[in-house]
């Protein structure tokens, strides 16, 4: 999407953190024109087509408020992994035997530029990338054990129970019809697991590395939750209230393919009642972790006013 | 491939440990009618059709003579896990955009059964499953770094340096102009890459988790590389010298799609030559790491001992 639209800015504190991201991306995908030449133009194609960064910067918020230690600078390699994991999923749910998508942040999806075969092994490559930095940054034997917790809690979070779980379960419901009894249940589910997941799962990376507690990490997770869920249903709202130059997506998309979605299932009005209740319970997390400090606050408005 | 048919048979210490894989397989997979129901089914599928269960019994072969730490109970989990890579690979390398291939271990495909996309999750799930188990077994804070090394290895082997870039490269050289003089050299790289890394790859993570020595693990590395080339040259063979029937795989695929292999390279003659070769070198590597013990250099046996 283009910030510039939108109604509300990532907080400047995280936005002021962007270019560092840029450059621990460049600093982590192999080389340009490096060997298997396709492979790596298709990965850094997709990895190096803009977007928000939110991931990252979520990590990095997450270990604002949550514990004592420093982040040492090579933690900014690990918050650029959630980038290559998130880049992983949308260059495999734009396939054609998924969304058949052919439109992505303003210019061609991976595998109109370099065919079906390339952009699969891209997003397997950026997979395994993803968790290689994990396993790796911050570097230092002191930091071994949370490293391999790092991995396993995102393995958890982007594996079968997890965003590849979401992706069965949406492509299971596309389509198909569901009682209404259901209907609602099974979107949280899908939206909880395809999107909110990876955005819970990069704060409390942030709060992991930077040493928070049990209690801490459980104030992390609730808030990481409500914006989840928050982001996920603006972006229901933005297919159906924006225009794909807006979106740098194909607009109206969720509707042309029968999804189930927010204004779907709540009616428009509806949608923006759940948007707002997901608003309040993040600002509620918020306040626990930062007091008045404003920053997770901020990044809820963003995500709420996307749309407006 | 049936085991039966083969001239050689693995070395009875591993071809024991099989059942014990096996066990392992079932309790890390998701159970039975677990939802997401047809991703669970298609994961399920695709590691329980069979198999040698090769690379798990290779780790366990590599903690054999490398360290001097015994094997806890749940490194059989972090073994199987090589199991759930191995078939990541397969599920997606056998889809319409790359191999295309309907038969494998004697059954339709997971994309025949399953469909492309539920397919495609379900080899992006394995991957990430395999990296928790790696992540968490064996068990206990002091293997911690021990466990995101073992990560780390990984993902060295099977991203776009390792098994993904083997692949691109595979994908690149075939039905291509490739000049004779560099002919020897892209097949070996090929090679090396799709194959030999994981197989390299599983005897390592067995040594390290035994605590093998910097020259230990040398040694062991240098026993891998000779035995994925092995095993390479001699699948290379087995497609040209069986059947679709003995392969439980579409025998002559590799003619058929213009793949760089030993027979098409070196002719038939010159191909069992340099299987001979990397027999010989397998065996001396073994004799380094094992003495007269055998089990090492019986694997290798059975490696080459496969297509005659």
């Amino acid at each position: 999407m283009t910030e510039g639209k939108a109604a509300a800015r990532l907080p400047a504190a995280l936005e002021s953190r962007r270019g560092d991201v840029e450059g621990a991306l460049l600093a982590i995908l192999p080389a340009e024109g490096a060997e298997p030449r396709d492979l790596v133009a298709a990965m850094r194609y997709s990895v190096l087509a803009g977007g928000k960064r939110l991931r990252p910067l979520l990590f990095l918020a997450g270990a604002e408020f949550s514990g004592p230690d420093r982040l040492p600078d090579d933690a900014i390699e690990a918050a650029a992994a959630l980038e290559l994991l998130h880049t992983y999923s949308l260059i495999h749910d734009d396939l054609p035997c998924m969304d058949d998508d052919g439109l992505r942040r303003g210019r061609p999806t991976c595998h109109v530029v370099f065919g079906e075969a390339t952009a699969l092994l891209a997003g397997d490559a950026l997979q395994t990338l993803g968790f290689e930095l994990l396993a790796t940054r911050p570097a230092g034997d002191a930091r071994a054990a949370r490293r391999a917790r790092a991995v396993a809690w995102t393995a958890e979070a982007i594996g079968v129970q997890g965003m590849a779980g979401g992706q069965a379960l949406d492509l299971a419901a596309t389509g198909a019809v569901v009682p209404d009894a259901e209907r609602a249940g099974l979107l949280r589910r899908i939206h909880s697991l395809k999107t909110g997941r990876l955005i819970r799962l990069s704060l409390e990376l942030g709060a992991l590395h930077a040493g928070a507690d049990a209690g801490r990490l459980r104030d992390v997770s609730r808030y990481g939750e409500a914006l989840g869920l928050l982001f996920q249903i603006a972006d229901d709202l933005l297919d159906v209230t924006q225009t794909s130059a807006t979106l740098g997506k194909t607009a109206g998309k969720d509707s042309i393919q029968d999804k189930l979605t927010y204004p779907v299932v709540f009616g428009l009005e509806g949608a923006f009642r759940e948007r707002d209740l997901a608003l309040a319970a993040a600002r509620e997390a918020a306040r626990d972790l930062e007091g008045d400090a404003g920053l997770l606050a901020g990044l809820a408005a963003f995500a709420a006013g996307r749309d407006r």
